[in-house]
C-alpha cells in the first residue's frame, strides 16, 4: 500500500494531464461527424497501454466505432482479470448550461470538469494507470486484459457481435468495471447489482385525422384521454404494477437481505429537499432505496399528442404517444416483460381506437454475489483504501452488457466504481473528483493482489 | 320568389367575381405581417356595403383589427336587423396540403376553393349580395345594420368593447348569422344552441430537474403518470365527467325534444367509416347526436412531457403538461365550470407534486328557442327556397359573441348559416358550393320578408 501510494503521488500530475489529453477529444459516438474524434480517442487508448506496459494493444474495427483491445500476458496458470470501459462520451448538449466548455477541461475545486471526466474516461483510465503503476512497481500479480469500447453511449451496438466472435481472446476470470457511482467520499460502496430494462412505444390512434373538438367532442374516441387511461391503469392505488405475470420472476428478497440494505445511509428529508417534491411517490411496502433497486419500475419517459403550441386550439387529435420503460430485477426477462406489457396494453384499449406498441431496447438484469471471490476482494481492497468498508448496493440503472457477459462468456463483473450521482454524468458541467481518480488508481492494484491471494 | 330568383339568376357571375376579390385577400388576423391585408378587406367590404346600396359604411378602427359598420334605415316604426359576419381568416397551414393557393380562388366541381370559402367571407357576403338585391327590387322591408368584423378567429378580443360602447348604435330586435352550418344540400337545418367552452391549460411538477429514470425511478413522482392518472379520474368507467357539480346546471332535455332530435338524419356507420374508428365512444345513455349537441364534454386538446424525439432516453421527467377543454350546454357558466374543474383537478393530486391550471378562454353557451319570432322566419324562408323543411339542430362549437350579444345587447342570434361540415374549414382546401352561396343569396330576402311580416 505504502509503495502504491508513493508511485500516485509522484506521478499524479502526469495523470492527469494524460486525463486531460483523452478529455479534450470531443469521441461523441452518437454524433456521426465526430467519427474521427473517436477513433482519436480509440488510439490514445490504444497508445496509452502500449505505453504502459501492455505486451500488444489494437484498435480493432467493428460496423460502428472500434473496439481497443490490449493485454499483459504473464503466466498462463495465474487468474486473468479482465477490464471493461469505453472511451466515448455523451453529446454535451444543452451547451449554454456548461460553465467551461465540455472539451476544454478545467480544474476547479478538486474536480475536473469536462465531458466524459466521470463516464467513463476518468474511471476507465484509472485502469490504465493503476496497470502501469503494477508494471513498473513489478507488483503485477496476475494476467490482464482490456476491452474498451466506444459505442457504451450508443447502446453497445457491437459489442455483443465482438463478444460472441472472441471468446477464446478474452477468455478470464472475471470481469472488472468502474462505470458506476459510490455512495460518498467517506462511504464507499460497491454495485452489486444492476436493473434491467424494457422500454417500449405506445400509440393510440383515434379518429383517421385532426378533428375540431367541438364538433366532434364528446362523441369520437380521444386518444389522449384513452392512452391516459390506459397508463393509469397499468398500476394500482398502491402503485403496484398491475399487468398480469409482471411480478412472477421477480427475485425475493429475504427480511433479512432488506434489513441489511436498510442500514446504507439514506436521508429522506435531504432527498425529498434536493427534488423539492413534496413527497416520495412509490410502491406501498418498500422503502426509497428499495424502490430503486431491487423492485421492478414502470416510468413514463415521455408523452404527446395534440396542440402542445402556446395558447389554445380546440383540436381532437388522431392520435397521442408515449415512451414507457420498465426496470427489471433479476430473474425477470425483458423480451418476457415487453410481451407481457404488449398483451395487457392491448387488452386495455377499448373498440374505438387502435394501438401500436413498438419495443425499443432492452437488457437484462445482473447481480454480483456479495460472496464471490472477486466481489470479496473488491471489498477487501477499498476496505483498505478508504479504511472503512465498502456497503453493498443495488444500483437503480442499467448496463445491459453486464448480463451479456454473463451469458456469453460465463463471467461475473465486479462494478467497482468512484464516481458519485452527483458527478453530473449526462448532465452540463460533468466532473469528476482528483480524490476520485487518485483513489481508484490506488485501489485497483490491491483488488488484483487480493483477487490473486484469494484464487489461488 | 321570382324577382329575387331572377335577380340571382342574372347577376351570379358578378356575385362570384366580388367574392373571388375578397378571398384573394389574405386577410389573416392572427398574423401581424398581415395587418395591411386586413385592413384592406375591411376596406373592401365597406366599400361593396355602400355599392349595395347602405346609407353610411364606416371603417371603425378598434385596439386591433376595425370593425365594418354600416346600415341602411328606412323607418324608425319598422324591425331592425343586425347582420353580424367577419371578414378575417384562419392561417392556412400547412401550405403543402393545399391543392391549389389558398388565396388564388378556383372554381372546381361547383365550389370554389380558397381560404375564407365558406369560413366567414363566402358566407358573410351572401349577406351583402341579399342586400344589394332588395335594394334594386325596391323589396328591402325593414331596416338592416351590418357589423363585421376583423377579429373572429382570434378570439373576438374587441367586439365586446365595441359592443358596450355602441349599444345605441346597435340597438335592434334580432341579430343574423351565417357561420355555421347545416346537415346536407338536401337537408337544411338551422343551428339552435350553441355549446359554451372552458379551456383550461394544467401542468403537474415533480422533481425540481429531469432525472435518471434508473437511478431515481420507483421513488421519486412522476409527473407524467400522475397527469394521466389525474386525467383519467376525471371520467368514470360509463364517461361522465365525476368533477362535483359539474352537472349540476344543465339543461334538462325533455324526452320529447330527444326524440325529436333522434329524427335528424345520422348514419352511425358512415360516420365510423369515415372517421375510420372501430366505435363511437361517449357518454352512456346518449346518442352520438346528444353527445355533441346537448350534453357538456371533457376533452384533451393536447400533452406532452418528457423526451419526445426518436428513439430512447430514460428521463424521468420534471413535469407535464395538458390541454383540456370543456364544451358546456345551457345554463352551465364557463366561470363556474373553470373554478370546480380547478378545485377538482387540484383534490387529485398526491402530496408528492404541485400542480398549476391557468385559465385560457371561455364562453357561455347559447340557445335560440324554436318558437321564437325570428326562428319562426327563418325556418319559413328556408322551407321556401330549399323545398324542405329545415330541421332545428344544435351544433356542437362555440361561437362566444352570441352569448356576449344576448348578454350586453339584449338580443337574440339566428344562426342560419348555408355551409357544410365537409366544407373544411379551418383546414387545408376550405371550400364552399355555389350552390350553397346562391341558395343563401336567395333564402335571406325571404328571411327579412317573413321577419318583418311576423314582426307586426
Amino acid at each position: 500500500m505504502e509503495n502504491i501510494q508513493q508511485y500516485v503521488e509522484a506521478n499524479k500530475d502526469r495523470f492527469l494531464e494524460e486525463l486531460i489529453e483523452l478529455l479534450k477529444i470531443p469521441s461523441i459516438s452518437a454524433d456521426s461527424t465526430k467519427n474521427e474524434e473517436v477513433k482519436k480517442a480509440g488510439n490514445y487508448i490504444k497508445e496509452q497501454l502500449l505505453k504502459s506496459g501492455a505486451d500488444t494493444a489494437e484498435l480493432i474495427e467493428t460496423k460502428g466505432h472500434p473496439i481497443v483491445y490490449g493485454e499483459k500476458m504473464i503466466d498462463g496458470n495465474l487468474p486473468t482479470i479482465l477490464v471493461y470501459g469505453h472511451y466515448d462520451v455523451q453529446p454535451p448538449d444543452p451547451l449554454d448550461l456548461w460553465d467551461s466548455p465540455p472539451f476544454e477541461p478545467v480544474i476547479k475545486d478538486g474536480k475536473i470538469f469536462a465531458r466524459g471526466a466521470c463516464d467513463d474516461k476518468g474511471q476507465m483510465y484509472m485502469h490504465i494507470k493503476a496497470f502501469e503503476l503494477m508494471m513498473k512497481n513489478n507488483s503485477l500479480p496476475c494476467n490482464v486484459k482490456f476491452m474498451i469500447e466506444g459505442e457504451e453511449e450508443v447502446g453497445s451496438d457491437n459489442l455483443g457481435d465482438f463478444v460472441k466472435e472472441n471468446k477464446e481472446k478474452l477468455k478470464s476470470d472475471v470481469i472488472i468495471i468502474s462505470d458506476t457511482s459510490m455512495i460518498a467520499n467517506d462511504t464507499p460502496s460497491i454495485t452489486t447489482g444492476l436493473r434491467g430494462l424494457s422500454y417500449v412505444e405506445v400509440e393510440v390512434i383515434g379518429p383517421n385525422r385532426d378533428l375540431h373538438s367541438g364538433t366532434f367532442g364528446g362523441a369520437v374516441p380521444n386518444p389522449i384521454q384513452i392512452l391516459c387511461e390506459m397508463i393509469s391503469k397499468c398500476k394500482d392505488d398502491d402503485n403496484h404494477i398491475t399487468i398480469p405475470g409482471f411480478y412472477d420472476d421477480v427475485e425475493v428478497i429475504s427480511d433479512e437481505e432488506r434489513a441489511e440494505m436498510a442500514k446504507a445511509p439514506f436521508d429522506e428529508e435531504a432527498y425529498k429537499k434536493d427534488l423539492q417534491i413534496g413527497d416520495v411517490h412509490g410502491e406501498k411496502g418498500y422503502s426509497s432505496n428499495e424502490r430503486t433497486s431491487i423492485r421492478p419500475t414502470f416510468e413514463l419517459n415521455g408523452i404527446w399528442g395534440g396542440y402542445i403550441g402556446e395558447g389554445a386550439k380546440t383540436v381532437l387529435p388522431s392520435k397521442a404517444n408515449a415512451k414507457i420503460s420498465m426496470r427489471l430485477v433479476p430473474h425477470q426477462s425483458s423480451e418476457k416483460i415487453t410481451e407481457l406489457f404488449t398483451k395487457h396494453f392491448m387488452s386495455l384499449a377499448p373498440p374505438s381506437v387502435k394501438v401500436k406498441v413498438t419495443p425499443h431496447h432492452g437488457g437484462e438484469p445482473a447481480v454480483t454475489p456479495t460472496d464471490f471471490t472477486a466481489y470479496q476482494a473488491a471489498k477487501k481492497a477499498m476496505a483498505e483504501s478508504f479504511g472503512k468498508e465498502p456497503i453493498p448496493v443495488r444500483a437503480g440503472g442499467s448496463i445491459p452488457i453486464v448480463a451479456l457477459f454473463e451469458e456469453v462468456l460465463g463471467l461475473k463483473s465486479v462494478l467497482m466504481g468512484f464516481g458519485l450521482d452527483s458527478d453530473d454524468i449526462h448532465s452540463p458541467n460533468e466532473h469528476y473528483g482528483i480524490f476520485n481518480f487518485l483513489k481508484g488508481i490506488e485501489t485497483i492494484p490491491l483488488f488484483y493482489k487480493y483477487y490473486t491471494e484469494m484464487s489461488k
